[in-house]
């Protein structure tokens, strides 16, 4: 039986018992395998120092390098992580609804584990730590499949944790590692119907829509963000630089940074030029269409390409735009149904923008670097769902959860 | 360009138009469908003859035909099914949280449609109308592939919906029937990413399965259901009896009707007799395990297959089993996650049975029956989800909406 067949076997067999647990227990557990991270962070740091000496003789990029690299205060962090999760309310056993029928029944809407959750994922292997506590602490059990750039510490980091769940409640078979790293691994996961009750990919786009595209196992799709600003009319011009300049700059390598700029024209005829000499001085590469380079002639030329491209870099596409239809109807061609934002002071603007623009969070006059579950409050999240089913948006730990219906009777048939 | 791709292209481009309707809108359309179908009955009736005749010539069973067919008094309840979706709560707009942030951010995650739904469908054309009617309530375009069987009685359906449409607020073009019933079809909407939001298939299950296996779209499994009812040692004989013989006989042929009965051996040794001879005289055939045929000689013997097998027909598997524990077990082993049952006088068995049975619906002292939209008060169904994203159990409209986050700032930035 492959590594990928027989682990996930263990976990669904594990399942069950994680699923009677209760919220102590749980989070005992959390709390163990946290202690043992710090405990154990030499250990961690020497096989992260191996996917590090690996990654430069392959040549990996010193970002990439930065985002693999663990020590004792990163570590620290990641083990912050998981007490934070363990303050977090446990949903699962939620009473959603109660319907009392006529005929006596009496029916409720209970939450409960999903079951057995797989993450296909990259480098980063905090993301191993963050995605095992929310996954344990809302009952399910996983199956963790990393990338090879970090399977060192990955592999080291499941062992303290397997060893600190060994006193706990939370059976060790719960938490899976995939130490294979080929992409045949992730072939045979997303196949796994009955062992697997869904799959989240997080990642770049390319993963994601390997994931998307060959999966028969459900998955909640995650990430792509080609996010965008618009600048209406009545912006007032403070607030619209600083908010595109925040959604921008500010962390550009994430999925809610904004890649295209859509300016009102009038807007743009008068405050174009210094927000785009503001974007210059950051270092922000400017592609625009024809109406920004007649403004600001220095800028490059944006093609249909670029409008459909998730920089997550020093990059942005600026178009000028006649009204907020044309910057919809931009928006609806190019978006990923991330996060979207106008800056206006027309509340009739605002209310239509909401209304009509199709994505997971729509704002008005902030900055869309706030959808992220700790900015949402939600204490933690798993990922960001692009899609419309089940959870949209940041996922806290009820999107971890289904339900099932309770029926209490006195002998009711039909 | 195909039929598919060009007819949900054109639903995709009336969502956003039909996202736009308040509810008086949406129901006055619904009516004016309605009252269409009385109208036009005769010429409905007369369609539906060809797909009666061609199929009496295919040789087709005397059962389905009975499905198929189309009268006045059935064309009236199709239309009151839509006169009842009028009376529902429209979901749209609902807003089901309200965040307020330290920062002054002010976060509503509201229900929005999802967008454009795709129904595979087989024989009935009743589900034309409800399908239709549910989604264009819940703000959807839809784009419906019915089966060749009944394309006559669909087409017209559909004309006459569409007529009376073109005097209301929802675009015609929001409701799309495929009607080229090649398999070809159906294989082109499980690949419309982008264009179709969600795939849900209504028939049996190599239909249901087809679907789950090749679609890259999302999907919404429904309806295979191998149900179970468990008489523990403790049942009353008299609840014990009505509720596995409603279970079984009241409608064999759906999918919460009873595949399976599991009897405690101490009951058994007491009752199964005069039960299954209950089962018998009600034209049951039964199929037991040797500890069943031990106490009863007359029945078949059931094979691990037969507990497999979804009969939606006159037959039952019959299993001795020692404990509730047995019980549980042979329905986590040949379960669809659909229906189960315990009857029982325990209360400490019955929340065990509650807590570890993996199933949409759980039933304390009641016929697995009650699994439906209507039975649990939602006003009407879409299908009965046996997944467990987005939606488990019977789907009302809620079911078919997704959710929006609205944030409203004041020129927040992180």
């Amino acid at each position: 039986m492959s590594e990928v067949r027989h682990k996930t076997g263990l976990a669904k067999m594990a399942a069950p018992v994680l699923n009677k647990l209760n919220s102590t227990q749980k989070n005992e557990a959390l709390l163990a395998m946290a202690d043992a991270l710090i405990a154990r962070s030499a250990d961690i740091i020497k096989a992260n120092e191996e996917d590090l000496n690996r990654g430069k003789k392959q040549g990996t990029s010193s970002s990439l390098l930065d985002r693999l690299a663990l020590d004792e205060s990163r570590i620290e962090g990641i083990a912050e992580g998981l007490r934070q999760i363990v303050q977090l309310p446990d949903p699962i056993g939620d009473t959603l609804d109660t319907i009392q029928r006529p005929n006596g029944l009496h029916i409720q809407k209970v939450r409960v584990p999903i079951g057995v959750i797989g993450i296909i994922y990259e480098a980063r292997p905090n993301v191993t730590v963050d995605a095992a506590g929310l996954c344990l602490k809302s009952g399910n059990a996983v199956v963790l499949r990393g990338g090879s750039s970090a399977i060192s510490s990955n592999r080291k980091i499941v062992e303290v944790l397997h060893e600190a769940m060994s006193h706990t409640a939370i059976p060790q078979d719960a938490l899976q590692l995939i130490e294979d790293t080929n992409r045949a691994s992730v072939d045979e996961m997303l196949k796994l119907n009955g062992l697997l009750d869904v799959i989240i990919p997080r990642g770049g786009s390319s993963l994601i829509q390997n994931v998307v595209m060959n999966a028969t196992v459900p998955v909640i799709e995650t990430g792509a963000g080609i996010c965008h600003t618009f600048i209406d009319q009545s912006a007032d011009p403070v607030m619209a630089e600083e908010i595109s300049i925040n959604a921008k700059v500010q962390r550009p390598s994430v999925c809610n940074a904004m890649e295209t700029l859509l300016v009102h024209e009038d807007y743009a005829a008068q405050h174009i030029s210094r927000l785009l000499e503001r974007f210059r001085d950051l270092h922000v590469e400017i592609r625009g269409d024809d109406r920004t380079k007649k403004l600001a002639s220095w800028v490059n030329t944006a093609s249909s390409e670029d409008y459909a491209t998730e920089y997550n870099d020093y990059v942005l596409n600026v178009k000028v735009v006649k009204d907020v239809r044309e910057a919809m109807d931009h928006i609806a061609s190019y978006g990923t149904k991330h996060s979207e934002c106008i800056v206006t002071a027309s509340e009739e603007n605002a209310a239509r923008f909401i209304q009509e623009v199709d994505a997971a969070a729509v704002y008005h006059n902030a900055s869309t670097r706030f959808t992220d579950g700790f900015e949402f409050g939600f204490g933690a999240e798993i990922g960001i769902s692009t899609q419309k089913l089940h959870a949209r948006g940041p996922m806290g730990l009820p999107a971890l959860t289904s339900t099932k219906y309770i029926v209490s009777g006195s002998g009711q048939i039909r």
